[in-house]
């Protein structure tokens, strides 16, 4: 990995961006979004093997090479009904090797260098030549206690970092973190879409497990209110600061009560349609809002993918196969029901994440820039990347400023590469101020104050960690 | 200010950019859409203090320190219902100046620093440690006959101005700068949107207040056409060269004319839903474009804004408080019906503006670099900035050209930014047009031309100035 | 022509462009798009005159020159009438000269200056001055043997060259260049828009006529079938290895087969409402699909343009003048039906295009990161030019990687500018990837072999040329 990595090729903006990145490079990793399984960091066991570890859960890793004709099957990506898949872990491991040009300029590719090199001090690049001495290096590595989640966590420096967990999780796993003794700052998040989308498989089963794990009537209204925040008040025992919703869409609703009872009746009894299940996502958006006055929970709104778009794979092999198809949003009419009610109350903290690049200048950096409960979330998955990354500063930055931003997510479920992940975000926020500095936009000594928000404060501040 | 702040840090380009920018640096200032108010150029009174003249009605300023949760109150804005605000504005410039790391990277920090340096000659960086001091140094500047509003039109080396009234206005501060001897060309602009959009509050009121000031009987169709022709023929005798049209969208219509009486029977008594009064808005597009080519202002369509999308600011503060949010824009479908009636007419100019970027490449270049009635207006508001301006002339260029645009719009009622606005876009045209002779696209002296065409030449042309 | 052109003005990044564009500038064209005249190729007659040649047919051309208050009429374009146009070609020639201005910075400036100076040795700037000998220079080569199609395209390094002829095309120009004897590779392309769209004038008698070319009962569901894979048949005979699909919007649907013929019927019976004939398309759309995996043809689909947005040129000029305007696209739900289908099966090639740049990163290279069956064309029409291509590249690569793209297609009629075309495509690749190895984001010998990819291998590969 070259040191210059990422920074811009003029000489002297290139300098400029070393000077930056050289503050923030050893900040420690805030990461306070992401996937990654509590269960590593509560029993602290050695991964499997280097295919289970960063070829079978990266679900860009396998949409690329889904694309090129690979079948999940030779990926050894588990089918539902059980059926045979590859299971030798080397072959899997081949094959990607085989295919690694086809990462060529892919956030995927910078982040597996990273990982393989300050991970496992793999400097070569992949190839079919050396696909098996690399897969014997780091299946060596992963037998040794200091490749184990724990250490890990403390090599990578992460300060603090937020997995996310569904509303009806025991968390378990975050319990016997804190009950270990370890010292390393894992939290959950509250991720209440299962008991809140009617169009969930199983909703209504779901509500009422809601209702077991709190004791309360969550059949009625009421008591599915007082169960969500009840559930709420768990999870922030177990250490979580932020709610994050997954909705298709950024429909708010703001109902009078006694029409939202009657839609709640609707949509427990099934008898809710598309509108009404839709309806029913935006006002549980805005009753998470109210709650969030309440408790404090800062509000992270994920919307506008598709899921599982590709039918066959959805039948054969489930969810999160890299499958999720961003469609176009809208956040202006959508949101206005929430943000009349709340949007004005600096005390609430909604983080609004899109896949719809045109509503970065168009309505995302107006309507943060404006409202003080709107922050505007990191670019978000397919737009993790260089180029995204800087997209997103040029359409938000001068509309929304920098503080209406809130620093960088990982978001991922591979733990390897979340210091790749936040280092890709650092010299590329820096590379970006540096251009800044070299066309006398900002000065240096304000670049430098910005490089450090960006980089470690800014996410500390937004999601109350 | 940094002399070569906005151009390219590659040496080479930067040395192109400077050698175009000497080429339009002292060129006159045209400024054919604005919103100064003429009241100052024809009473010639001092500016009142730093905040009034700054900070209140700037609602750039007003909505980025609002995002960031401090009260509008706080800063002087006044409440509808006469309740109490600061009233001090020494205390209104300290919260700006407390406040100034969040404009890092924005427009309106560039406008201020350079206002604040060739204005004022303030040139330190503003901060709460020197926020008395520069508070005083301007407001000393403001008592001074070097800083009335004549004298400051003139050392910006304006050539002419346009103000923008509605088609009521009486048109007297206008009268009162002719009659006054000052040779300084202020010109008005005929804005009729508050008696063309039936969801103006009060519509039927400005209708008949439409006729009583042109002696129409304008609760008819044919009376309402002519008073609007007579209102254009003040506006005309005060100056003006253009109407602008300020409307939700760009929907036009073309109905046969006993449709559009009949429409206008339901709109003016007050019978027309929202459908009617979009479809009336179209049809007054295409009724003001036909009385553009008999008496020749040029049009001017600003659409595509959600006005006052914060319920609470509108309820409490009114309108123009910096909550106005871009919308999703469309053109093809709906210009054509009046591109069908007179887009062909070489005579006509309709000069299109948008907040929605996406429609630049798709629509907005397609349509201009075919039509001849049809012009692209600079990037307007949000975009009115350094990066909006590159995405402007990156994605227009290649299919409009550069003679389908039409110069610089300042577009604002901060009369003290109007040469810092103009600066910045001969410095983004400059080192745009430096990256494409660097690139060798086109050649230095072809840029020297079209430098001078952005900067002075197109918009005098444009708007018949 | 600067050896440099579209190259990075940063002196490191420049020196790696010239050294990737050093491997591609002399590889052979392949041609896999675009709409030359078979005749030429057939009959090798001389091209008529210069403006016939390069001013008349090119709505590129056209279109700005309208713009800018030429009218048609003026530039030799026939009226459907048979009025009087110009029919003077130096005049027509004139004209261009005296606007030339208004291409500055356009795709059809380089295009052109390209052409001159490589096919016809001009290499003064166009002006008003030199208009009368450029066309001199010009006319005179036109009427030397090594200016005729043949030898030009042997000349241009054509390796092979693929025309589009419609459904009901006898391909006699095809058979005429095969029996020949000469050697270049020159295919057709098979393109049923005129039979499968109900919308086109003349719908019913295009499937009868289908139905008098095959012998099938065309105005049964089966033997339209029948008739359409016999067409493609015929067509494979003369070398074609792909289908082109013309469609508004890229709607696709999958109904049984029952459903299917229903509504063909009333297609066939003229009883379609614009649902009908929208769903009929979209149907199509599969059913193609569905031939291609029985004969192998590679399916390409055009979507998005609103054609003749301008009713007075449609009704005095006709189509294709310059007057198509892209409209506003969507892929993730309108393949959805056909992906469900086919989108699995990586022996089905179909490769989209689109107008609306947004999709790029929203929902082409997601879709195409993804299903094996589906790969993304190059930047088409407004945006193969070298900002267009630019946008391509940032917004596909960090999904889709390369692989999932094809390489570029010229697309155009104006013969004289296929190498300009294909050789503004291989600088701005190179200087895309020149970045990329700048910034350390792929290494040299992997920008190489991706140079070599996107000139010449994946066009190839794609359309199994």
């Amino acid at each position: 990995m070259h040191e210059d990595r990422l920074f811009p090729a003029d000489p002297g903006e290139r300098a400029i961006a070393r000077r930056l990145y050289a503050e923030v490079a050893g900040l420690p990793i805030v990461s306070p979004h992401g996937h990654t399984d509590p269960a590593w960091f509560a029993y602290d066991e050695p991964f499997p093997n280097p295919a289970e570890l960063l070829v079978v859960p990266d679900h860009y890793v396998l949409r690329m090479l889904y694309s090129q004709g690979v079948r999940l099957e030779e990926l050894g990506v588990p089918r539902s009904d059980g059926g045979p898949v590859e299971a030798d872990p080397r072959r899997i491991w081949r094959l990607v090797a085989e295919h690694w040009h086809a990462f060529r300029a892919t956030p995927s590719r910078l982040w597996w260098e990273h990982s393989l090199a300050d991970v496992f001090g793999v400097t070569d690049r992949l190839s079919p030549a050396n696909a098996d001495a690399v897969y014997d290096r780091i299946a060596d590595c992963l037998t040794r206690p200091e490749f184990r989640p724990r250490a890990l966590f403390e090599r990578f420096g992460i300060e603090a970092l937020a997995t996310t967990e569904g509303a009806l999780d025991p968390l378990d796993h975050h319990r016997a973190i804190r009950e270990s003794g370890w010292t390393g700052r894992v939290v959950t998040t509250f991720r209440p879409d299962t008991v809140v989308d009617p169009d969930t498989p199983g909703f209504k089963r779901n509500v009422e497990a809601l209702g077991e794990l709190t004791g309360e009537d969550t059949l009625s209204w009421r008591g599915y209110l007082a169960a969500l925040a009840a559930r709420r008040r768990a999870f922030m025992a177990a250490g979580a600061t932020a709610t994050d919703h997954g909705h298709p869409t950024a429909r708010t609703a703001d109902l009078p009560p006694a029409e939202a009872e009657v839609l709640f009746g609707r949509v427990v009894d099934g008898l809710a349609g598309p509108d009404d299940a839709e309806l029913f996502r935006g006002q549980m958006l805005t009753e998470m809002a109210r709650m969030s006055l309440e408790d404090g929970l800062v509000m992270q709104l994920h919307s506008g993918v598709r899921r599982s778009h590709n039918a066959w794979i959805q039948g054969v092999f489930g969810a999160n196969r890299g499958d999720d198809i961003p469609t176009r949003s809208e956040f202006v009419h959508n949101l206005k029901p929430l943000l009349d009610r709340f949007g004005n109350d600096p005390r609430l903290t909604l983080i609004l994440f899109t896949l719809d690049e045109t509503t970065y200048s168009r309505e995302l950096a107006p309507l943060a820039g404006h409202y003080p409960a709107l922050r505007i979330g990191p670019p978000w998955w397919f737009h993790d990347s260089p180029e995204g990354m800087w997209r997103y500063r040029q359409r938000v930055t001068e509309t929304a400023g920098f503080y209406n931003t809130v620093g960088f997510n990982d978001d991922t479920r591979a733990f390897p590469s979340i210091p790749a992940r936040h280092d890709v975000a650092r010299r590329i926020d820096c590379a970006f101020l540096a251009r800044l500095v070299a066309e006398h936009r900002i000065d240096e000594d304000e670049a430098r104050e910005v490089a450090v928000d960006l980089a470690y404060r800014l996410a500390k501040r937004a999601y109350r960690l």
